[in-house]
């Protein structure tokens, strides 16, 4: 059972119905990009059009697991001797913590201590990230910071406990948003200097933050880093300009919503300072690092059990692991502690606000001249700059000879932010294609045409400069042109389709397989990947499918950072990019072993055999098979044999391979009261190659649900004191079943060079599109043009009224 | 905690210290037989003098946990909503059973059922082996044979149900030994044909036992197989000898006497009928393959989990798992059965009660002409030949150009015997050895000259006609020769050095392993081999040496049979033999990952790179050297790199590398009790090369022990009911500490070409002469011959009243 259930919201529940979908709904289209004949990355074998199980639907490997409640959460573990944790948050968004009076709470019965920064081998070694500062001291810098922890022998006497500690506090100013922060006036979050920061980004936000930074060595202001990213001259690009328009948007912080609340659990071995961490992470090799260096251990003293994963969009790389290995440590017991939903949205990072102001310029025949940005992102009380990523989406959709983007990363007394779910990127997506649409008013042109006319290809430079790899921005948008719901778009008052693109770079880390083959056929593929959206299925598809063997066949053995060949995070749209590969290859060496067996087996040359239904067969000749699990006896029994059937696939791909999405949303708008219903969503995406095309509907699916969250419902609310208003799932508006439309999955497959099988990353391009394709819609329907995320009923409404 | 601590026996006790022994004593003295330079097998690499880890003494890797208790064994398991079962023994050595009475145990507080075989899928499975028969079905065959479960919330439920839990049985006639079951007129144990083997023997019995068989199609016997080996004639050897003897030797039943006694868990998924198994073995892949057979299980459906060992010597091949997983899928909870001593004494499988008549002819020069055996033994109720292996070593030791040995193989109603460390060997050297001593002896020339002049050297025939691969026979009796105990051995009346050789011929299996590097430099190594003397702490010393790494930066990763590469079973001599090569191929593996990496960033070749104390290093440059752990990010890290660091090793040896002895034991006899002391116990061993010389100790100390326990104290007795009569430690004679000698431990290191760095297998060769060694030394000391075991005082009195 999974803690917080009641808390699942509609949205939630549908994504995770339509993976488990035993006869999923046929409505998807698939168009081939780039003909059948998928690309050949270096260690992944010729793939032909006749592929026996990868690129057909199969339902996920661990579906009945999940839908009947066996699935073990990590708030489900129990260990003997356990201690269950409740944190006290701080009630101040910035106060100096006078006092803890902790007598109350440690004479509770069942509670065993209460822990403040004092009891922690972390404490001063706050190194200015959220999951690196366990517990505060002195100061607390945002409502929900952690601030102590009741440990007790029960959840009910942790709870008994917390309700009684006691912190006194005496208030400081706060900080509550940008445009306080940006005050010349304004006190500095960090007068002393920022923190250093926690070094957490994922792979990505480095590769693609190549801009030129000045890191306010001046003054000291609550801009802990500026960016500036340019090509050409953008002054002379819009001299050039037939047309500009200037738009601000705003977007409000935006929390995952993930289903299952933090939860984690520490073992800590007495004698050898050895810690287990069982955690539902997207990462569990950065999390071992960084709850190794955060408590000064070596990365071999801390083993990472990933458990099943109830969803993070970004948001599980470590928050409150560190704080529980550090309680366990101390008490040398095990510790688990299960945030409440309310708990997990004060004390997460979620999304940061972002207000962006746009110039586009362009002449009369709609190609675009310059593109001028400013760009600042509330990122709360410790850096995460995530303007890089900004910046190369904004300046990088289109062509544009002129452009520059200022990125000022900003901190305020509110939650540090995190990664969700291409972070950044329905921020940039937002602003970039509400301004482009309208640019194509002005010019009276087709929205569809002016951007196909402007639309980056391959080798077309990202707003931080560097080359596009293949994509396929241009294909999507061509689909998109021929859609029905396009073509006959309505166009009475009230009721419009609006339309946005959207892309991510996708990530790509090495990543490493064993694949084995035992006695009875079975093959199991032996990964150190976490499993966050169905990424195993797929890892089942390619074995059987190099291997010969059903899918039923082949088991994923889930390692973890002790017993795991190394995998990047789940993050990044890399998983499937990055560890198929390496399951592919080590596949490969084990196809090879076995016919080697084989052929000295039917003295036959290894060209003329082949793998069939599990079995070697010398082709043409019927008679003349063997199972593969007669085979790998034979490895395991032959004096000066090969030895046992085992493989390893190691693989590092050279380039990202780009998602790009075109979304179409029908919507009514009430020009009464300014509701927005969207009636009709068409969600199409460049996927390279869908290894399991229901896996990736379901990416698809999901995402774009979360996009409508996006456009029309989401936002973390903070009052000018820096409160949440918003904490509870009754306050924070994820949409429901009722609030989405039917969304239909239209995948194009352009395959990517280097991905194996021509697959590209597929979780983060389509949430990009949402937000910007349901203002796109509302602008043609009822004639305003929405610059502020959600577009909700008020907003609507007073946008009508002028 | 370890269930059934309280049985620990001193010389269990002191086997396990010397393990552990921190500062082990300095007795061993290394003699170089084949000179410095190891062979090298196939896979490993070339290896020199200078060595930095391998050949030195090593702590074992696990010691703490297991001498402070906090190691884990399979009686220490607890799962949720666990049940806890005892099991109902029969009373009887043969009866039908009336009727089971299950009422009042039922209704016993805490008892949730009671399982007859009635209740379990393996009714009517029953294929004639201990293991695959769970419950009795209507007639018990042995006193302690399992009738019926009970299963209950708490253990003192289980046992309180086990209290009134009444079974009515008919007794029949029972066949209680060898004679009884050879006399024409006994019962047949089997009436109806003799079931179907279990075909669990190991590799090495089946591969050595090659005679002639003739499975006795003609009039039904109480003997279940029949074997001859010959060659030459023996009848014209005995006729060419100068010199012939003929003795008749007794050996009794003999327990392994582990500490742990059988203790298991099984867990059931409800969903897919899979099992989990946590159990002490020796043998998972065997015991995985065994459970799925016995209850129609798909082999993917079970997975064993192999736990912390408490001993098996043999004796942990499977017993009770089938029946733990067959009363956990009926009940569909965990099941855990601990056996108490006595039911492990009643219940289990202990080594063959045996009778050989030997006749062996010599010409003057001592040279062997002829050796003629008739070997009978006690099998208990199901096959179990290892008669095989008798043949082999009585006809093996020494070259001899007429043989003839018979093999019957016979059956009674005791329980099915099992493995033994060196199964067969003790008896088979208890006779051979004795009666080359009274050979000597008549011959009037040195039993030692009379032993190197006929001793075997490779390629000579094994009792099976096999030739023997490279072996050290020779070298062990010249080592012996040249010792200080035998050069000036006492001669004066009730004090004399007795002296015999022994051997195994040990076995090999193909073995995987998989090697990877982690960031901060730590090396881990995955095994699916099961630990059971210390193996995967020799496994960290190759990884060290070859990857020059500190033994401390070396983490076994222990697979069980889902996550291992296969590895043979933890038996037969062969863990350390076949899975250090795997180990080893594994880390070379990786050792040209890194250097190619090195080689990149230095830019240099890689010949000129070294890897020394954790560091690549360009020879002769002192500032050009990086870390592993630099080394293995970088392939984590590197897009179009080679990708992480991880390498696969397969090995599987083309042949076995026999292991031989020669022991010396200095008794005193009290001639008035005829009570035998021994005071001095020198074991010299071929051990090819010692790994960890402190290892190969200890099993030199243990199984000299073990086999000083065969020559002094310890049988197990049943009366003509067939009822045991010793299941307690108090009543059957393990050694005590001080019932033990000082044992030398002297290594000969006379390489094996296919042993990684020339390593042979250790563990039992040591058990093989202890028993023969105190025969002769008491033959020398009284002047009375004893041909039965134990030599116990009786026995000795008796003799040498005549």
């Amino acid at each position: 059972m999974m803690t917080g259930r009641s808390c699942y919201t509609a949205s939630q529940f549908l994504q995770l119905l339509l993976f488990l979908a035993a006869q999923p709904p046929k409505t998807t289209k698939k168009i081939f990009g780039g003909g059948c004949a998928a690309s050949k990355p270096r260690p992944v074998p010729k793939v032909t059009c006749m592929m026996t199980h990868l690129g057909k639907r199969h339902k996920i490997v661990d579906g009945l697991e999940k839908i009947t409640g066996r699935a073990r959460y990590a708030g489900d573990l129990v260990l003997p001797n356990m201690l269950y944790a409740r944190v006290l948050l701080s009630p101040y968004a910035h106060a100096r913590i006078v006092s803890i009076d902790t007598r109350a709470a440690r004479t509770t019965p069942g509670v065993v201590a209460v822990l403040t920064a004092a009891d922690l081998v972390t404490q001063g070694r706050m190194v200015g990230s959220r999951q690196t500062t366990t517990l505060a001291e002195a100061v607390v810098r945002y409502r929900g910071e952690p601030v102590a922890l009741v440990l007790a022998e029960s959840e009910a006497a942790a709870a008994d406990g917390l309700a009684v500690l006691q912190a006194e506090y005496d208030p400081l100013p706060v900080v509550a948003d940008l445009e306080q922060a940006l005050d010349p006036s304004a006190p500095l979050i960090w007068p002393h200097g920022v923190p250093k920061a926690g070094a957490d980004l994922t792979a990505t936000h480095a590769a693609v933050a190549r801009g030129s930074a000045d890191t306010a060595a001046h003054a000291p202001t609550n801009i802990h880093e500026q960016k500036h990213f340019q090509r050409g001259d953008v002054d002379a690009g819009l001299l050039a300009a037939d047309v500009t328009i200037t738009r601000t948007y705003r977007t409000p912080i935006v929390h995952q919503g993930y289903m299952e609340p933090h939860a984690c659990l520490a073992d800590v071995d007495p004698f050898r300072s050895h810690l287990t961490i069982y955690t539902a992470t997207q990462d569990q090799f950065g999390v071992r690092d960084e709850v190794a260096r955060v408590l000064g251990l070596a990365r071999s003293q801390v083993t990472i059990i990933p458990t099943t994963f109830g969803g993070g969009f970004g948001a599980k790389y470590g928050i409150i692991e560190p704080l529980v290995a550090a309680a366990a440590l101390r008490m040398r017991r095990p510790v688990r502690l299960t945030l409440t939903r309310s708990e997990d949205f004060l004390t997460t990072t979620p999304s940061p606000a972002t207000l962006i102001t746009l110039t586009l310029g362009a002449t009369h025949d709609g190609t675009l001249t310059a593109l001028k940005a400013d760009v600042q992102l509330d990122n709360g009380v410790y850096p995460y700059p995530l303007g890089g990523i900004v910046a190369v989406l904004l300046g990088g959709y289109y062509r544009c000879p002129n452009v520059a983007i200022s990125i000022a990363e900003v901190l305020t007394h509110k939650p540090q932010v995190g990664s969700y779910r291409a972070p950044g990127a329905p921020q940039a997506t937002f602003a970039i294609e509400s301004s482009m649409d309208d640019l194509a008013r002005e010019l009276g042109c087709d929205p569809l045409e002016l951007r196909l006319h402007n639309a980056a290809r391959e080798g077309d430079l990202m707003g931080n400069g560097d080359p596009w790899p293949s994509m396929g921005l241009v294909q999507v948008l061509e689909a998109a042109r021929n859609h029905p719901l396009w073509v006959q778009r309505p166009t009475e008052p009230g009721h419009a389709v609006g339309l946005a693109i959207g892309g991510w770079p996708c990530s790509s880390t090495p990543a490493a397989a064993v694949c084995r083959v035992d006695t009875d056929g079975t093959v199991r593929v032996h990964v150190g990947s976490v499993d966050i959206s169905g990424v195993n299925s797929s890892f089942v598809l390619v074995a059987a499918e190099i291997l010969g063997v059903a899918p039923q066949q082949v088991e994923i053995v889930q390692g973890d950072t002790r017993t795991g060949p190394f995998a990047g995070s789940s993050g990044g749209s890399q998983i499937t990019y990055s560890v198929s590969g390496a399951v592919a290859s080590a596949a490969q060496a084990v196809r090879q072993q076995l016919l080697e067996l084989a052929a000295e087996q039917f003295e036959a040359r290894i060209e003329d055999l082949e793998i069939v239904e599990g079995m070697v067969r010398v082709r043409g000749v019927p008679g003349r098979s063997i199972p593969l699990g007669k085979l790998a006896r034979r490895g395991e029994r032959q004096a000066g044999g090969p030895g046992p059937i085992v493989g390893e696939g190691r693989v590092a791909p050279a380039e990202n391979a780009p998602g790009f999405v075109a979304h179409l949303v029908e919507v009514r708008v009430d020009q009464e009261t300014g509701r927005v219903t969207p009636l009709r969503y068409v969600a199409i995406q460049d996927v390279g190659f869908a290894l399991n095309p229901m896996l990736v509907e379901g990416q698809i699916h999901g995402g774009s649900a979360q996009g409508v969250g996006w456009g029309l419902y989401e936002a973390l609310r903070y009052d000018e004191h820096g409160e949440l208003l918003t904490a509870t799932f009754m306050d924070y508006a994820l949409p429901r079943a009722d609030n989405l439309p039917s969304i239909e999955a239209i995948m194009i497959e352009n395959p990517a060079p280097h991905g194996p099988f021509g697959a590209r990353g597929v979780g983060e391009p389509p949430i990009t599109a949402g937000a910007a394709a349901l203002a796109n819609a509302v602008r043609s329907a009822v004639g305003v043009r929405i610059t502020q995320l959600p577009i909700n009923d008020e907003v609507v409404w007073r946008a009508m009224r002028g």
